[in-house]
């Protein structure tokens, strides 16, 4: 299959940000030739004429099971929004529920440009998120949540530490490597406080012996980093790094609250963070230092977070909002466009280890592809303006026109292919439904 | 003429934040009758079921005028970007390109769901930003900015004080109250960095005899309110009212850089403030503490502030923005979504002095409606979730289908329907051209 996209204004995000006027040439999952082919013969051809090519998004943190959860638990202290909102509804979901959870915040995902993500499902049902991952064409690290200590979880949540390392392996030997390596597995131990100490020394051991990523929260809030120093007896990236998860295979959502000494780590070890501006600020978790960990050395992707606290998956959101809030902290000339377009793509590429085949438009890296219409009034005058200023500052998900993942059309016109945008309305809503009468959490509201 | 709304989830924010489902009658330029209306005769009715209408939102600062320098400053040191971009540029307008930079942004504006402004011009050629406002049925006040003061302004902006004085009344005269005051002028001295201190006292002099509003900016950065203090011997605030310009007439965009005793006197002479926190995050100014002139009971509006420095004129986005930060400053419980709802509409109608007339859906207020459509994947599921959320924290400019000033249908369908807005973008990258061309702005780039 060959799909020939014409005349396009291509902004590459390759190491010299080329941006380029011309045609990009995608043969079955990959990307074949870029520049002025003439004439081609292709299976498809779209005519990209005054509109403007860039590379698919890679959100690199979200919970893909919390989509269902928008709107359910706004303006609440951090605790409370855990213990009484999001465990109780995580603990409530079942098959057909995580199903739609996951389809409804992918066909959103495809909305607005992502077409790579890491995912941090919760504890059971795993497989359902698998299966919409799979048939939706999206690339995908995915996992179940390990959560084998602390008082306050759930039974629902709670897990043996040997049952918990189990489903794991079963879950990723089934789906690792699914759809020519599109869907991955990664193991999810959710965060220091809620797993003991042999579950993350089994996930080391596991994630070395599989090559696969692990994926977990770190110093997203004050809270978590006092109880991780105060049970294991030491900041919570020298623990990571004492029981010896601190290694490329390891990424971290958040890593607000670091001292110098753990950005050394991470940059030494070559940890992967997630940058999660919209959710930090709604749970008034902080605000990472992105200066700082760019200067010591650290990859950094974006991520939206999950639905409940960041309510929308638009990764046009929050590179703009990454990029403001960082210049309010550090200055105006804090990154730039190019930096902050560079961290939503290329750095989410290095955080998934998949830089040499996502996150810019180049000859053999794969064709994931979004393709923009520009020529709208909050992005105009065009003339004279930098391509990569009106995508970051003034582009928005209602220019998203056509998105390839894997050399496949997702979406044509603004219409989901893969996905059945009406009954996945339909669904959410009676799907929440039933979820919200089993967990009772609205019961005393 | 009668226009009638048949069937709407009604976000009021009347006194008692009612949400209904029902029906707006809208009889001219009024809404007449709210409720179940049964059958009714009128002009037009337009189906909005399953829909949400929300009053149409009220921006309280921005400039037109710089709707076309989007992008064409971006990531610059504040003083480069107002001295080396900001004044040249709005020293080249002529005429025509101040018509079509005031079209293109409230096209935007309309698309976005904003039917009221606060606006600033520049020095010259406002007659054609007022023909623009009037033809358009946007709702405005607006007024010429005034400059005679200050060694770095360019000669193109620089004024004598009687003859900026002079003209400013007689825009006034010609435009203030046009359409039934659908129109209202502004004073607009651009800050007290840029005016001596015989200018803000004619503006002061002036504004009570016409009783007309005064618009400006006020303790914007930490350089500015430092030059005040050093020039005029007091804080900024302090300074103005001294002066005895602080009072129910004027308009103080930003207001980040307060003391105890600056909110006070704001709160006291019931000074209104307009928060714009993307240009504040962008240009690196600083971030205003809102709970402390909530708490000082200072009246605030929201405000995208011009497309020069936020590059969109987007509410939807700026509302959203504003909680969030607001959050990470004061905990997560700070700013709920109504509150951050009712700034964007109440706030910004007691800002405009209006609070009587617009922003809100009651019965003898203006009819400035937006009606939207939340069926989208990014606001679902719906069920069992506050409206008010949907609208704050996942809505987004995509979602507005038709809006409504004073009565009259701008935007249907998501049509412009005052507005040619082909010939807006053709037109806005002629005229940006032509005017870079004149300013020489970009020719050592």
């Amino acid at each position: 299959m060959k799909i020939l996209i014409k005349n396009a204004e291509i902004i590459t995000v390759n190491p010299h940000d080329e941006i380029l006027t011309g045609d990009v040439l995608v043969e079955d999952t990959s990307i074949v030739a870029i520049g002025r082919l003439g004439d081609i013969q292709a299976d498809k051809t779209i005519d990209a004429t005054g509109k403007t090519l860039i590379p698919g998004f890679v959100q690199t943190h979200l919970h893909l099971c919390q989509t269902l959860f928008r709107g359910q638990s706004d303006d609440l202290e951090l605790l409370d929004w855990l213990r009484k909102r999001i465990w109780p509804l995580e603990a409530s979901h079942d098959e057909e529920s995580i199903y739609w959870s996951a389809l409804l915040g992918i066909g959103e995902l495809f909305e607005s440009g992502t077409t790579s993500l890491v995912d941090m499902e919760t504890v059971r049902y795993t497989e359902s998120a698998f299966q919409a991952l799979a048939e939706s064409g999206i690339r995908a690290l995915s996992g179940k949540v390990m959560m084998d200590h602390g008082a306050e979880v759930p039974p629902g949540l709670f897990e043996n530490t040997a049952a918990s390392l189990e489903e794991s392996v079963r879950l990723l030997e089934k789906w690792h490597g699914h759809d020519g390596g599109r869907i991955q597995y990664c193991f999810c131990p959710r965060f220091v406080v809620s797993c003991t100490e042999p579950l993350l020394v089994g996930v080391r051991d596991l994630s070395k012996h599989y090559d696969v990523m692990v994926h977990t929260h770190a110093s997203e809030n004050r809270g978590e980093i006092a109880l991780v120093e105060s049970e294991r007896g030491m900041r919570n990236v020298i623990y990571l790094d004492h029981i010896g998860l601190a290694n490329e295979r390891l990424i971290l959502a958040h890593s607000i609250w670091l001292d110098d000494q753990e950005r050394r780590i991470l940059a030494e070890r070559n940890v992967k963070v997630t940058h999660c501006i919209s959710s930090n600020l709604k749970l008034a978790s902080g605000i990472a230092d992105l200066p700082a960990l760019k200067k010591a050395g650290v990859a950094v992707g974006l991520g939206t977070d999950g639905a409940a606290c960041s309510n929308v998956l638009d990764m046009f959101q929050e590179m703009r909002q990454a990029a403001l809030v960082q210049k309010v902290m550090h200055g105006p000339t804090t990154m730039p466009a190019r930096e902050a377009l560079r961290m939503a793509t290329m750095g989410g590429a290095q955080v998934m280890r998949l830089e040499d085949k996502i996150g810019s438009i180049e000859v053999g890296k794969r064709a994931d592809l979004v393709l923009l219409d520009l020529n709208q009034l909050h992005s105009y005058p065009s003339r004279g303006v930098d391509p990569v200023s009106r995508v970051v500052y003034s582009a928005g998900k209602q220019d998203v026109e056509t998105v390839l993942v894997n050399g496949k059309v997702v979406l044509e016109d603004r219409k989901l292919l893969t996905i059945d945008r009406k009954a996945v309305l339909r669904n959410s809503n009676e799907s929440i439904e039933r979820l919200l009468k089993r967990s009772g959490v609205n019961d005393n509201r």
